[in-house]
């Protein structure tokens, strides 16, 4: 049994988290933190886990967490990376699923996310959890960065296409659409029901924190660096993101562009490649960890379209997080995430 | 392993069979058939079900079922009356998840179905499936006959006040809410999202036929008929029922009507009472088999309020058809019922 | 022209009053105050007055509002009993929108609201402004205590059975149901999407500030005091309330319910009886200042069943409140207030 | 008084023409007609119409409409075509909500209609109904075709940049999302709330009839056709259509693209530039003939993306039909149409 803790276990992705964990045949959850809920019952707060979890939130600064295997963070950025260099030394493997390990380059980071970095020297270890893409790397890893739920989606929509050169790297697209628990659960104006219900906007259209993340994953693909226009919306609704990908085909149309990505994806337990002319809806996938993905190239044109679409609390978050963990401790990467999606 | 059938597998209570019966350790899926839809890949229809079930829909007329242990109709109202008899001296297991065999008299089932019944005379023989009250019935049983998704929530949160004679039963009122699943998947106007979302409304004020139904089981409770008011009402979201149950309590105020609730349910592994004060919200238990109840005495009156939560495909309908498959087939009776609720 | 000034500008009611009063002919809106928006054009915080309102919020504290006929508070409870009596001293006419007003006996106030009350001096003077049962106080009134949006659902619901005594005041039931708006525009978990969305809950079931201000109605419509359950309930949309009223008819079932509540309602321009076997739905009045009601007696037994539909930001707060200033001011009651409602 | 008579009143166009023209201070409305409905209240159907309308449905058998100034089609396809020319006859303006007279060539419209037109002698005389862009024109039509709600939003968004050729038309991205309602109000399983409800999807990526109306009035922006991706996704709410606009610029930055919009637009009623950094909202529109717009080059880069929402069922269909109507006869182009959006 590996013994997990999580950190910040009060918000969306914690209770996604615990959710999944209870039913990990392999995991035993030993602490949730809380600074503010200290000594509360988990399930007074999340009451669709009783009888599955008898624990109550303990106090972060009387934790070490030394007993444990596996250490998440379900934290706001800035918190794991106060703290991960300590749970390394104590031989504990650390799963960050906030954005402290995502971008390797320290200055970026500190621009992005508006706060200095305190432990620049673990940025290079930490290694970025797509396991799609990284699994190798993760396999071997202390320190996990868990992939933002928009990176996730863009990222498996565009990887077949960049890495067989078949799309101009210059000219890519990623509108991108999520349902608000992507805002977290801390009490805000903006995702209100009052406020984000029957209604749909982009935000972030000069500037999101995931841009660059997805920027400096294509870049590795491709010889110089992607043009990426990404636009995120905020959909009514509380679970799932689609992902509409455009690109230009480079090369003529003879290649068969549902087979390269049915080819990519053969052996991967968590990418699904629906058949041709499908339209990949974010219920399919709601509390699984699976992405979905659809081909289409409209009128034969030179222009490729992408859906992709996730669960971003499942695939976009604590179930990735677990598939990580999997992976790290070498068990099969689809234990505990076998489950069927709920359908309506 | 359990060799299942389901007749009539595109409607919500049908794929939530198979999203449960999937993941069932003791149960291999054999047919589920479509009159409309045969030939059809059952992941077609439902692609959450993609990589957890290899079947297409296939013709009801083709079908005998000798080859199944149990048999499912997840069907209008009708049709299970029509080939009942024949399933069951091929020695098939029956369980109805609609409305044929839930009536015992079969004058006021043909009132309220408004039509002839074909096999009157299984009315007896079936059994009403509420197993936290027919428990010892069902396991016997070859007919069952899976009870409503409102009487589900609203017996559950009489049973005991009835069971005591602590309140009075010529004076109940169940206001119920309900899902819009709760009406099918079939075409109609009144459960487009464009008439159904973003509004509330009573409906079937003058009579529902759960009416019946749950009046038929609580006379059983008392020496008398019951006085139940009823009202239903339409809620803008997909999966749920909430009934508020109001009752006015016959004795002094010294008995403690919690404690009752405790130790009435505390073998049930299906029904959970929640600590005092208690508001459940549908969302505790979307996707699972169970049915939360909290109890209130406001101002400490006379009038006890009862709140249950149910979803009503699960507890309401397939799960609940699960449970008394497990009975009936001397399973545990929480094989493959023991996910955890999606929250959010 | 009736110079208006509001307080408090920034939450739902607000906004509402701003939607209404930039049409009404006869307003015109001079100052909208925000103590944390002070400086902010109205129309970046609320887009959709764009062309239709040229105002920045001012700061309350350097405002007299000496130069308005009426002043409209849309503040938090406790902060209108503030500047009520300057601002009558001043000769401007007050309407609150919350609470402070509405309830006669100070000690009760006290109690449920939590703080001490300013003016309690001002409690007798204060007008309930339910027209529908107050039009001839109201026009004389300085000081009008709107009433809250759950109080107006219900009380126009019983009104004309307690009214001609038809039922037993001591078992009154009164189901409610509200959208998130009722909650207000403030930062708060509970009310995020992702707590309020696709789920359905009883909240205050033990108590509800709205129960003393129904009572002390209804009480003045019978001899002893009314014995009422109250129990409100959250419903996943944004704006409606639904109040599913149950009662026991006292005398004999030979007197037409239907044409009792046609007739004490023929000439309010604000309260619409359905036919017969009608249900309405919140959506039907979405956006305008009307309270719809439909009688019912199911199966014809004891038990009257009054439905009850506002929106809850119109005739439950910002539509009744201008409606209480078109009777104040001496302006036909419907100034103003005859839009159709958003459906679908 | 303008004489109105609507075919098909039962639908959402129907009923939200319905909404405004009551509203309107020059218009009667004469006849609605329905084949279904014939002879019932319209008000049974649309209760928030009480009290403002007093007609019941008629058999367009038996209707002339020689009585009418103005008819307006909010029927499906292929309704308007059979009756249009005899009412141009009897001197009747007809105004066509659906697709009958949107495009010009009627191979193509038989192609993605499906129906042989049954008269393709009008095409040439029928103006497209955007008064942005051919107000002139419209001032003098006899019959006019209402656009679609898409390619309203999309053709305001991208006209400023075509028209000053800012833009490379060979690659144009609009990325469009709508509320339900744009489905219409027929029975269908698509749209169900347990179908569209908590969900979002992309559809008929290959091919949606609104691409080829778009590309039709794009084309005459510019010498060559234009190269547009155009996809279709469904958003889990009532109302609204936000387009995301992508295009890729031309020339050199120095051009301020928001004063290029906002000189564009300055003199239109119904079209809005919002300031920089602006993220419309689609309730910021909701129920008004108004088209907000946004200008975006993220990082400053050779991207532009334009934020346009409507409300589908106004300015993307009743709405703009009404100012269609004005225009044509010789009222203020705003006259009825200068509502406040309900927000929220």
């Amino acid at each position: 049994m590996i013994k997990v803790g999580i950190v910040g276990g009060t918000g969306y992705t914690g209770v996604e988290l615990l959710r999944l964990l209870v039913q990990h045949p392999q995991v035993q959850v030993q602490t949730v933190t809380s600074r503010a809920q200290a000594g509360t019952p988990i399930t007074l707060m999340f009451p669709n886990l009783r009888g599955h979890l008898d624990l109550a939130f303990t106090d972060p600064a009387s934790e070490n967490f030394a007993h444990c295997d596996v250490v998440f963070f379900a934290t706001p950025n800035g918190t794991a990376m106060q703290s991960a260099r300590k749970l390394l030394e104590a031989g504990v493997k650390v799963i960050d699923l906030a954005a402290d390990f995502r971008l390797k380059d320290t200055e970026v980071w500190e621009q992005w996310y508006g706060m200095t970095h305190a432990c620049p020297e673990l940025l290079d270890e930490a290694v970025y959890g797509l396991p799609e893409w990284n699994r190798a790397k993760i396999a071997k890893a202390r320190l996990v960065a868990n992939p933002g739920c928009y990176p996730t989606a863009v990222q498996l929509g565009f990887l077949p296409l960049l890495e067989t050169k078949l799309i101009d790297p210059q000219h890519l697209i990623a509108d991108a659409k999520s349902g608000v628990s992507g805002a977290g659960r801390k009490a805000s104006v903006p995702t209100l029901m009052g406020e984000a219900g029957e209604s749909f906007k982009a935000y972030n259209v000069s500037g999101h924190r995931h841009w660059p993340e997805i920027c400096q994953s294509l870049n590795t693909y491709t010889e110089k660096p992607v043009g990426l226009t990404f636009v995120p919306h905020l959909v009514p609704m509380i679970r799932g993101i689609e992902a509409t990908l455009y690109a230009t085909l480079l090369r003529d149309a003879t290649e068969d562009i549902q087979a390269l990505f049915m080819q990519r994806y053969q052996d991967e337990p968590f990418v699904d490649v629906l058949p041709p002319k499908s339209h990949p809806e974010t219920r399919n996938v709601r509390g699984v960890n699976m992405c979905q993905l659809a081909v289409h190239r409209p009128q034969d044109g030179n222009v490729v379209v992408i859906l992709s679409v996730i669960d971003n609390l499942v695939k976009g978050a604590a179930g990735q997080a677990i598939q990580n963990m999997n992976i790290m401790c070498g068990l099969p990467e689809t234990t505990g995430l076998t489950g069927v999606a709920l359908l309506p």
